[in-house]
């Protein structure tokens, strides 16, 4: 990828920034009749994050995906496909799977209750002692199943019987990280993290920095604030990018590189941390080095789980000597995600209170105002000035 | 009742067995209004187990039965009956008693916050310094009381105020197991279990048997799946029962009989396993030599507390030889309760999905489509196809 | 104060009592709706104890009081006067404090996330980078304050924006207990419960004796039963006294003093225990030689947090010689506390019975009756006979 200043809009710089928009009411972040219309209409219908590719490399490998009232199988089929199968089984309902993951070995999925026996795609194959009839037909009677999508490694999944195309929802990110090839690179760390607060809250704390000279005084050394700048800041790929201080340093304990660049990354982007807020439940943030990223599931209005990975090259992730700059990254990565927990949950407790009306965002936090309204035009709610 | 060659005389009902009948939807078995309405219209309404008659042997003994927001006292009173008593104190609303069960030494039970006192019937003693008017009167004040029937042992209740005779909602129970003089029984055994399910899931687990070749394999033997047939497919006694593949067996952990016959059972039953549960919170199943039954409490949508008792011969329990065949008879079904509740539990799970609209019957869950019914005429629900 | 045989109304000698009003239906206890409605109606309109005076002496001290959805700060500004803060930052709603009690080193409060600082006083002293505009003004941006009134070293708060003056909603209570200086006195001990009744059940608990001979046996020695009156019985605050059976003597585990008398007490107040409820959340019991007082903090309809605090003259507290009669009276409350937990709890769980329509209150409850008049008028909802 080349860089190209124009490209960017630089705030203040390239065009003005503005204070004092305001910001969505409190019950945005604790109505749990709000809560349940996006579950509704944006969990149930975007495309969202379910896991990476290398997570079910062999047929028959699986990983159950959770969100709201739905469990899905997200398994590699016999012609190495990735299906997304509800974990419903067509005869009474019973899950078909509990265990978080794992693999089918007989290549087949079959129902612990009534021994309802399906293909790895899906398809019904036996009902025991059933005959065919006008009220019972084997090919009525497959797994439903959710649509499926790789981009870069990252297997995307949409709940909705008609979903917009991938490509149409991420327009912006399709090449745009192409020289990182995301979908070589392996998980070297995961962290499950539980938090007391909206999971829009962590969108909003990752897509401003206005707050990173108090919350985060050591990544503010690492990547000066007043470079923050945004190349995406409309739609559901929210983006752009922070320098780094140091020439060829990295975000980590030490501000070093945690391991040579990755792949083909190159020019301005050897200086660079990109952060991209993948609506609804992803934040992407490649570095020359690695790739950190979060995957957000919400549990209720005011309640989350944030799984965090690192991803680096795989001959990384292999070599002993290369261990201490996996840790370094994944150190650095976990204090700052700390130091931002707490001011998160700070903000959905203060949020309840009836004197919150709507606060006032500053022009360093403008692209917020943008995911306002993306959300509020997901929801089908009027805008709010 | 002697067995027909043609498959669904045999499976014990009238009509031809086919396979493709609808469940209920999904909201039957999460929906908090429709469990409220299941409280109000069945739990509050009906006749339901309560407890046995031998656990409040003496005068003053009782024991607390809890049912959704109803606490009761049932108590043996100074006639030898025994009432059922609602634990509400009629002056301020005070729950009089707490402790699980036990004994009014006094014969009489007082209120722990302002003294008033009460009669094993039920009727106000005294009421500390207050003097009758027309304002208030003690006639008046006696504890709500439910109506209480003993069948065979076991203590029934009914919360309504003009309810249906016992006889009528249970025609088919009346005299139908009499050789087994189960009011002579005692419980030799008690384990309380907690289950993440709805109520009906286990009177449904219990009335088919196209689960057991995968659920229970050593049940299987014991008993064949394709002996169970139904002589009872209606209202709210369902039930019928299964033949023993071993020439005097029982269901133990070595299939061997637990004790011997019991009283004056006889002929064919000496090889059968009966199953009835009796709407809507007990599961009954007489063996040739003891009888085990469930106690089905329901704590919400997807919770209850299930307590299952084997009762046995006085002799039996008293005699010290005679304990090894207790435990096996313990043993094996606690093993096979289990089975149970962990497919009960998934499929309490995965009805929750959107995409669980209506699974399909079996023609071997036939007479679960029956208890359906029941269900939505209890209700006064729409029946649906 | 002196005492005056007349301006007393000994129930039924000075007026008649009647056996036999009825209380209020079950569904005040239980209802959520009712509950909120008691948060808007009551506890967000009513001056309501928040803490005393002594635990914020110096500028900068501050103590967090939640109530509800709200959390208050209340804090010494720089004119020694006690400010009550929402703890909301005016930017994007944060809560800016969390540590339950402390001191602002820097006579100043910072918001942990993006560093909006106030002063003291509430005002927006600086918003980093933000420049003022028709959309953003930091004059506006003030946090939110909560009206404040100290009456004998109690602080009151009041989160209605026009509320009544507390002269006119405690008009009782002014001057009342002017002998016992209490505003001198200090915090000796200080005992958190956590109780799961409604907030009402503790008011009526304190308002009536009747159940004292039943419950509290020890108590009953020391003050007769028949001996409690009322010199307050409408209004926010509500009470009276009972008479000591030993001369000089107090409320302690043996019925001695546990201190010399406070102050100016004097005549037939070094014989009385004064019992006021000061609607809706502060209980209050002057002693001859201590004051006992309890918080009440509802945390939905059937849970609260009772702060229970034994207030002695300072020198008492600093005398080690004085300890064992601190102890004795902590002791002493203690216990009894202990015995009315018990009962209320058990009132909570009976008055949901369907069964529990209302109940009778005994002549001696009479001030209960008033105590529901008032919650009635409070809610607007309609008086019920």
């Amino acid at each position: 990828m080349t860089s190209n200043k124009n490209e960017y809009l630089k705030r203040g710089v390239d065009y003005p920034i503005k204070d004092g928009k305001r910001t969505l009411p409190g019950k945005y972040y604790h109505s749990q009749e709000i809560y349940q219309e996006e579950i509704d209409k944006i969990f149930y219908k975007s495309w969202i994050y379910a896991c990476r590719a290398e997570e079910i490399p062999l047929i028959g490998d699986y990983k159950l995906i959770e969100i709201a009232d739905e469990s899905l199988i997200l398994v590699k089929d016999k012609s190495n496909k990735i299906k997304a199968l509800f974990n419903v089984c067509s005869h009474r309902g019973t899950q078909l799977c509990t265990e978080p993951k794992g693999s089918f070995k007989s290549k087949s999925i079959q129902c612990p209750y009534h021994a309802w026996t399906y293909g790895l795609n899906g398809k019904l194959k036996s009902a025991p002692l059933m005959k065919e009839s006008k009220d019972f037909q084997k090919a009525k009677c497959a797994l439903h199943q959710a649509h499926v999508h790789i981009w870069e490694g990252f297997v995307f999944i949409n709940l909705d019987k008609n979903p917009e195309p991938f490509e149409e929802q991420m327009k912006v990110l399709i090449g745009k990280f192409s020289d990182w090839k995301m979908d070589e690179l392996r998980i070297a760390h995961h962290i499950k993290y539980e938090l007391n607060c909206n999971w829009k809250l962590i969108l909003q704390n990752y897509q401003e920095c206005y707050h990173c000279p108090g919350v985060h005084p050591f990544l503010s050394e690492l990547t000066p604030v007043q470079s923050a700048q945004h190349d995406s800041n409309h739609g559901a790929a929210i983006g752009g990018f922070m320098d780094l201080t140091k020439k060829r340093g990295s975000m980590t304990m030490n501000g070093e590189p945690a391991a040579p660049p990755i792949c083909d990354v190159s020019g301005d982007d050897l200086q660079r941390i990109y952060y991209y807020s993948i609506f609804p439940n992803m934040l992407l943030t490649p570095h020359p080095d690695f790739v950190m990223f979060h995957h957000i599931t919400p549990l209720g209005p005011d309640k989350i789980i944030n799984d965090c990975y690192w991803l680096f090259r795989p001959e990384i992730i292999n070599d002993p000597k290369a261990q201490s700059g996996i840790k370094s990254a994944v150190d650095f990565w976990d204090l700052t995600n700390k130091q931002d927990w707490t001011v998160c949950e700070q903000m959905q407790r203060g949020t309840k209170s009836a004197r919150f009306t709507r606060g006032y965002y500053s022009g360093r936090e403008d692209v917020l105002f943008q995911l306002d309204l993306e959300l509020l035009k997901a929801l089908g709610h009027k805008a709010i000035d």
